[in-house]
């Protein structure tokens, strides 16, 4: 049997979406717990009623739309993703995750598809992290990854709680987060990378999330007159950065096309034009979808550290504030999405996922694989993100083949 | 004749000098037409009066207090510096200069010492320019290189002109600024470098004040995520401005030991730990001796750069904001000093001056030399700057021989 998902319906959801906290330059600025959070919230509550599920909230706001299943016993196949956005984000981002689960509701509906599991919308609270960091929040507590009471505490830059700001827009739900068993997890997402359109792949299997570690390195040198101190004579902090920032990138290259690593900030003092910089300060993403690849790159750096301090006359400390362990998507799931895209003649290719989604909080509790549509150029977090349409409605339709194969493999 | 400075008096008119604008740590915070550069001045013009000179002032606030000299005809020698400070500053700086100065001129007075010149403490206005940027603001009016006009209407960081704060403080004098001819000009400074303790010199003989160059450089890539995009995809902005600070410096290297490049400031956009970097600006300065050599170099930051850009896919864009070309000092002068401080016995050394001076400015006008002293460290421009005493009797010291030899040769 096949059922098509409907391309307009979806896409004028995805239009709709776009206009509540729309950005001036097309693209949304929704972050989470504000007004623009609530009234997309309240819409799309709307929305999954009228298409006959039953939505219930969490303590920690995360928003569960039920389809029944012909099995009361069994738990929810869970599909979706997050409505909030970047300040200057994309409206496409984690907003395809969301409605094309509700497409997917929508269209089995249609068709009057029964299944044997519940079949859940999900909208995680707070996916982004920037008004109440760190990212992934809302599905990070319902893992127990991150404790609540914690969660609650967080301030924005006002000085607001989460806690405070999810009351004051109604969505600190009755049931206790995480108090919620799932059977299958599924999510689309933009692949926020170039790969697929790279290779003129329409759908990317997904079958894990890179490792990542983050790390601050600092670099201490001695201030001097930039006029009057000869070369052999300084220990120029900036000197120093510049080194690690390029040999620790041709260590990286060693690893290709797995390992990325990236230095996206630095600060320099006194920062002054014409004196040697005394300290410099940066940071350091790296990321690979092995544990091992990672461990070897940091016995990399801490080598190259120490050349670089013997060869400057710096002193150099390097600080891991971060690390999560590679995920390593469900194989049944993966393969079902596999087989969901080969079925629809769609061109696919597997990849590991270089950002981390919701999907890699959930995958400890239940079996979980992602769908990946291709986002033009690989922008995204940016008013710029675009996809196509007919790549969007590959993403809805891949994800239903896969949850009707989700309701046959799964318990 | 031997005419011995007395070193006692010189540092009490230096630690004098240091409770006006006393900083916390033991440095001088007396930024140019504050309060405490009013209260120097006064000072300065009361000590200068007690040592029978004739004090003027002329409309930048430029002092000049003259002892008279046998010949009315005859132009002056001017001695001295400044007396303002950095806002965290050290005690020593310019102040020797002009307390040297004031020295030479009490003891000429002790041994009852004509000369056939008039000689006259010089104390230049905001010679720091940390306020009212740029640096040696009064010599620069003075030499014509500037125009009173214009620097009339630099503002502070609070919206005060240069003129509304001259005025303030009462130092805005009826003489017309540079209109005051000069018949030889010579300098005491601390050194603000290393060399001359490396080399364990008491007496720096600078023949000359480097060329300077400076450059802004604006390094042009595309902004995208950490983990998303593959290394050979990037175009890092922080990699541009990497390899620019790395392979700038191992060029002005091959011109070791004169020639000195830093790179002390840089700032990078959107400047998230997570995100390439789109935008990266550093500030570059360059030092040398030889104009020949800055041409060398600046085509070869060229060449590099046109490298860098093919390389990493950037956009590059090299700005030359200021070129001051080096000043190299009256032979005549310059042998003065040397003279003098092989008749006193004084170890010393040539050298070329890597910091500016007011000297620069006063060379195109009149026969000018500088004598250097050494300071612990080579640390200036910060509250630990420490000479030894010993040091600052030998600089005065041989700033009187020197003046006696301007004596005869000049005109």
């Amino acid at each position: 049997m096949t059922y098509p998902i409907d391309p307009a319906r979806l896409w004028a959801s995805i239009e709709h979406s776009a206009t509540i906290g729309a950005s001036e330059n097309g693209g949304l600025d929704r972050v989470s717990l504000t007004d623009s959070d609530r009234q997309v919230r309240d819409w799309l509550k709307c929305q999954c009623s009228d298409a006959g599920c039953l939505v219930t909230i969490d303590d920690m706001g995360n928003m569960f739309a039920r389809r029944g299943g012909l099995d009361a016993e069994r738990l929810p196949i869970v599909i979706g993703s997050h409505l909030d956005s970047q300040p200057s984000g994309g409206r496409y981002d984690g907003v395809l995750g969301v409605l094309a689960a509700l497409e997917v509701v929508r269209t089995l509906n249609a068709f009057d598809v029964q299944t044997r599991h519940p079949i859940e919308i999900v909208n995680w609270t707070n996916e982004e992290g920037t008004r109440f960091p760190p990212t992934m929040f809302g599905s990070a507590v319902f893992s127990g990854i991150r404790s609540k009471r914690d969660a609650y505490e967080v301030k924005d830059q006002d000085g607001h709680t989460f806690l405070h700001e999810l009351e004051r827009i109604g969505y600190r739900g009755p049931e206790a987060c995480g108090d919620h068993p799932v059977a299958g997890y599924c999510e689309v997402h933009i692949e926020q990378g170039p790969i697929l359109e790279a290779n003129g792949s329409q759908i990317g299997v997904v079958t894990g999330i890179q490792g990542m570690r983050w790390y601050d390195i600092v670099i201490d040198g001695v201030a001097g007159h930039a006029g009057t101190t000869p070369m052999h004579h300084r220990h120029d902090a900036m000197v120093g950065a510049a080194n690690i920032v390029e040999r620790f990138r041709r260590l990286s290259v060693d690893y290709e096309p797995s390992a990325v690593l990236t230095t996206g900030s630095i600060s320099v003092s006194p920062g002054s034009r014409n004196v040697i910089a005394a300290r410099a300060t940066i940071t350091l993403d790296v990321r690979h979808p092995t544990r091992k690849i990672l461990d070897d790159l940091e016995r990399g750096f801490d080598d190259e550290i120490e050349r670089i301090q013997s060869e400057f006359g710096l002193g150099i400390r390097l600080d891991r504030i971060l690390a999560s362990d590679p995920v390593e998507f469900d194989r049944r799931c993966v393969d079902a999405v596999r087989t969901a895209a080969q079925s629809k003649g769609l061109s696919h290719m597997d990849l590991m996922s270089g950002a981390t989604h919701d999907a890699a909080n959930i995958a400890p509790l239940a079996p979980t694989a992602m769908i990946f549509v291709p986002c033009v150029d690989g922008i995204s977090h940016n008013e710029m993100e675009s996809i196509s349409q007919n790549d969007a409605s590959a993403g809805a339709q891949v994800l239903l083949e896969t949850v009707l194969q989700y309701d046959d493999i799964l318990d």
